[in-house]
C-alpha cells in the first residue's frame, strides 16, 4: 500500500488524507500535553549559569518577536533529507529566533527490524518506503544522487535527518543557540508492542572492536534490538534479541553483504534471531540526539557522518533534554537539522553505533548576533560547545574543521586519519580557548586548572572524524560571579 | 638541624627523640580517632555489589586472624623509597590479610615551597633533608644509585613512596584487595598556615601541552600551589599563587634548568610569586593517590613513573575514600607502596601532575588465594580493577604490561611509544574480558553492551605508559543477582 506518498497509486487521495490525519493527531496530542500547557520552556529558559549574559540575552530578547510560536516538524518522505547536510536544500520550515520547534527524528536503523520500528507509522513508513517501483527518499548520503551500484547517495552518510529549520536573522558569524526542552520515543506503532520504543545497537564493521574480535567468524557484524518504556516509566533499556547481519538484497536488486547503506529493509526469513541474550542486564537511558547539525558553507553536499565546526554527528550523550547547545552560523538562517536519535550511548559510542531509537523532541533556538557577542562568551566561537545545568563542555575533534582543513577531498580523507590523540589536543586547545576567553585567564592559569579541574572524555571513535570532550564544572566559577 | 636522622650530629639523641615522639603523637591521634572507635573498617566493608562473592569473602575470612590489627607507618627517611619500585626492598611492616594500616604519604613536590610544606614536620624533614653534607635519601629513581650527573638515581622516577607493607601469605597468582577506608589531608606544620594543608600543580615538561603554548616564553614550566583545608571543612581547593621554574642549584651543585630531579630545594629568591592567579576559581576536590604499587617481578628496579600490571601510578582520582582496588600479586608479600597523593586531578592530567598533596591513608588490605579465584569475578584477573560504591572500573595502557612487552629497554622506551589510541585499545580488550568472565557475556552481548554502557575516558598522558578507562555502573547488572 502507498502510505499517502505515491502519486501514482490510484488511491493516494484516500491514503494522502489518512496519513496527513495521523500526523495531524500526533501534532494535537503535543500542544495539548502537560508541558506546552504549564509553559515548561519558559520555565526552562531561567536559571544557571549560562553562557548567555543577562546583557547579551537582553540585546538578544529585544530582536524577538513579543510571543514565540509553536511549530511541529514531522518526520516524512518530504520533511528529511538521508545522510548529508546541505546549503542548497529547501527549508522545512521558516521560524523566529525565540520560537520553539517539535522536531520528530527517525532511527535511519529502524528497517532492521519494520516490524516494530516501521509497520503503521505513517511518518516512518513514508520515509522508508522503498519496493522495486518506488524509493520514496531516493538519495541516501552525499554520493551520487543516481548511483546504481550501491544505492542513491552512495550511502556516504546514514543519518535521516528532520528539516532543515531556517531561522530568520540567523546569518554567517551569529551563534544560535538551542535549547532541549524535551524529548519523547516514539512509541512502536504495532499493537502487539503498545507503550514500547524500539531501537538497534549495530555491532559493525566500522566500530573500534571489528578487526579485534576474538570469536569466529571474526568479520561478523550484530545487530542487537532493545526495548525502552515509550512513555519514560523505566530508566533502562532491555535487550530484546539480536541477530548476525546476512547478505540482504534490497529492493532494486543490490546484495549488501555488509551495512553498506542504510535503510536496507531487513528481510527477517534470512536471520536466525537469539532472544536469550543480556539476560537481566539493564542500560540505563539517555535520550539524545547524536546529530544537531547547521549547514556547513564549505560544500555543496557534506556526508552526514562526521561532525563538523557546524556541529552534526557530535554524539556525545550529554545532548539531551534540559542541554543546551551553542553553534556557530555559517549560512544564512542556519538551516539546522535534526537527526540520529538515541535511547542511550557510552562515552567512545565503542561498537559504531549506540541505541539507535526514534524520539521526537522540543527545541528553543535563539539566535545571538555577531553585533551583540562582543565581549561576551560567545564571542569567536568557531565550534559547537554544550552546556548542562551543572558543566560546560567543549568537543575536540581529530580535525576542528576537516572540510576547511583536508581540501577538496576531505570527505573521503577523513576516513583514515582520525586518532584519539588528535582529538584530544584539539580537545585541550578548544578548552584552553574557552578558559582564556570566557574566563579571562592566563595561559599558565588555563593549563593549571584544566590538569586539575576538568575531565576529558571519548566521545567517539566511530565517527570518521573521532572526538574527544573536555567537562567543566560551572560552581569552580561560583566565586567570580558573586 | 638534623632532623634525629643524622647519626653523625652530636645531639642525635635528642634530635631523634623528639622526632619520635612527633610520630608517636600522631599514631596515637589516629588510633584515638573517631573512625576507630567506631569500627569504621568492619562497617565500610560490608555493602554493595563486590566484585567479592559472598563465597569467597567466607573462604578469605577463613584464613584471617580473629581480630584485624592496626598498623601505623609513618613517612621518614626510613621508612620511603623514592622514585622506583623494587622487589629487593626490606618491608617496613608485616600484616596479616584483612589488618588495617594507615600509611602516611609525602608529595614529592613539597620542596618546592618547604615553608609550607616541610618546615616544622619531622616526617617531611627527614625525608626532604638535603645539604650538602648530607641528602638523607640519596636514591630518586631506579636509574645509577651513585649516579652524580643528575643525582642518585638519575631521578628515573620521582614519586615519594612509604612502604613497602609485606602481607603475609600474599603469594604470586593471588589477589590482594585494597580498600581505601580512609584519606585525610597532613596539615601544614608551619604555625603561620594552622589548618591549612598546601600542594602543587605543575605544567612541566612532561605535560600534553609543553609543545603547544601559545604564550612567551614557549618552553616554560609554571608551579601552582594550591590550599586546601586540612580538617576537610571545604570541598574545594583554592589557588595560593605560582612562579615560574628558574634553574635551580641543588645542595650537590647540580643546577636543574627544568624540572628533571624530585626533591630539588627551590630557592624562593631566585623566583617571582604571582599572588593574583585563578581568583574566585575553586577547584573541587578529590583526595586521592596516585600510586598503589605492588612491586613487580619482572625488573629488581622499576622507574615509578609508567603504570604497570601491578598497579602503580595509575593517577585516577577516584582511587579514594570508599574505593576498592584489587591487584595481582606478583611476589611474595605483594610489597605495597603507597605515593603520590593528589588533592585533585581531572580525567587526563594534562600539565604534567594533579594537586601534589601530602596525604595519610587508611587501608585494610586482604588476600584472595588463588586456590579460592576458581569460578569467580576475580580468577586470571592480571591487571588493577577499580570498584567504587556503583562502579566498576578497568585501567587501560598503552602497553597492559610495558615492561614485558617492551624487552630489556623497557624503561627507557616506555616513554617515547605511548598513544591515547592504544590506551583505549588496552582499555576496550580489559572491558570486554571483565564483562565475558565475570558476566558470563558473549563477545556480541558485550560488545553492545560496552557501545551503550560504558563510559571510556582518559586517565592521564603525562606517565609514559598513558592511560584510559573504562567505566561500568554495577547497577545495570543489578537484575541478574536477584
Amino acid at each position: 500500500m502507498c502510505a499517502g506518498d505515491d502519486k501514482n497509486c490510484p488511491e493516494f487521495e484516500t491514503h494522502r488524507a489518512k496519513m496527513m490525519d495521523a500526523l495531524g493527531a500526533e501534532r494535537r496530542s503535543f500542544l495539548k500535553s502537560a508541558f506546552v500547557a504549564t509553559g515548561g520552556a519558559a520555565a526552562l529558559a531561567g536559571g544557571g549559569i549560562s553562557l548567555v549574559s543577562p546583557a547579551l540575552a537582553q540585546a538578544s530578547a529585544a530582536r524577538l518577536p513579543n510571543q514565540p510560536a509553536f511549530h511541529y516538524l514531522p518526520a516524512t518522505d518530504q520533511t528529511v533529507h538521508w545522510g548529508y547536510f546541505s546549503k542548497k536544500l529547501k527549508p522545512q520550515v521558516e521560524i523566529d529566533s525565540g520560537d520553539i520547534v517539535t522536531i520528530e527524528a527517525l532511527t535511519h536503523h529502524a528497517n532492521d527490524d519494520a516490524e516494530l520500528m516501521v509497520k503503521g507509522d505513517p511518518g516512518a513508513e513514508s520515509v522508508f518506503h522503498w519496493t522495486k517501483e518506488k524509493k520514496n527518499v531516493k538519495r541516501r548520503g552525499a554520493g551520487d544522487e543516481n548511483d546504481t551500484k550501491i544505492g542513491g547517495g552512495g550511502g556516504l552518510g546514514v543519518h535521516v535527518c528532520t528539516g532543515p529549520v531556517f531561522v530568520r536573522g540567523a546569518e554567517p558569524g551569529d551563534i544560535l543557540e538551542v535549547r532541549i526542552l524535551d524529548t519523547r520515543f516514539r512509541p512502536s506503532a504495532n499493537p502487539e508492542h503498545k507503550g514500547k520504543s524500539f531501537g538497534v545497537t549495530a555491532s559493525a564493521w566500522w566500530g573500534f572492536h571489528y578487526k579485534d574480535q576474538i570469536e569466529e567468524p571474526k568479520d561478523r557484524e550484530i545487530i542487537t534490538v532493545f526495548e525502552v518504556d515509550a512513555n519514560g516509566g523505566s530508566p533502562f533499556a532491555k535487550a530484546a534479541y539480536n541477530y548476525r547481519w546476512t547478505p540482504q538484497t534490497d529492493p532494486d536488486g543490490v546484495v549488501h553483504k555488509i551495512i553498506d547503506y542504510p535503510g536496507v529493509p531487513v528481510d527477517h526469513s534470512t536471520i536466525k534471531k537469539n532472544t536469550d541474550i543480556l539476560r537481566g542486564v539493564r542500560v540505563p537511558i539517555r535520550p539524545h540526539f547524536g546529530v544537531i547539525a547547521l549547514a556547513p558553507n564549505e560544500a555543496d553536499y557534506v556526508n552526514s557522518i562526521p561532525p563538523m565546526h557546524t556541529g552534526g554527528n557530535i554524539d556525545n550523550w550529554r545532548i539531551g533534554k534540559g542541554a543546551t547547545m551553542y553553534y556557530p552560523v555559517a549560512v544564512e538562517g542556519g538551516l539546522m537539522s535534526i537527526g540520529d536519535p538515541h535511547a542511550s550511548q557510552g562515552d567512545s559510542e565503542l561498537c559504531g553505533t549506540a541505541i539507535e531509537c526514534s524520539i521526537t523532541g522540543t527545541f528553543q533556538l535563539i539566535v545571538h548576533k555577531k553585533a551583540d557577542l562582543e565581549g561576551t562568551a560567545l564571542e569567536g566561537l568557531e565550534y559547537p560547545m554544550l552546556e548542562t545545568q551543572t558543566e560546560w563542555l567543549v568537543h575536540g575533534y581529530s580535525f576542528a574543521n576537516y572540510l576547511a582543513e583536508l581540501g577538496p577531498n576531505a570527505q573521503n580523507d577523513i576516513f583514515g586519519k582520525s586518532s584519539v590523540d588528535l582529538a584530544l589536543r584539539d580537545a585541550f586547545r578548544k578548552m584552553r580557548k574557552f578558559l582564556m576567553t570566557t574566563q579571562k585567564l592566563t595561559e599558565d592559569e588555563a593549563i593549571a586548572l584544566m590538569s586539575v579541574g576538568v575531565d576529558f572524555g571519548v566521545t567517539q571513535v566511530v565517527d570518521g572524524n573521532w572526538g574527544c570532550h573536555g567537562i567543566i564544572r560551572k560552581d569552580i566559577f561560583a566565586g567570580r560571579m558573586a
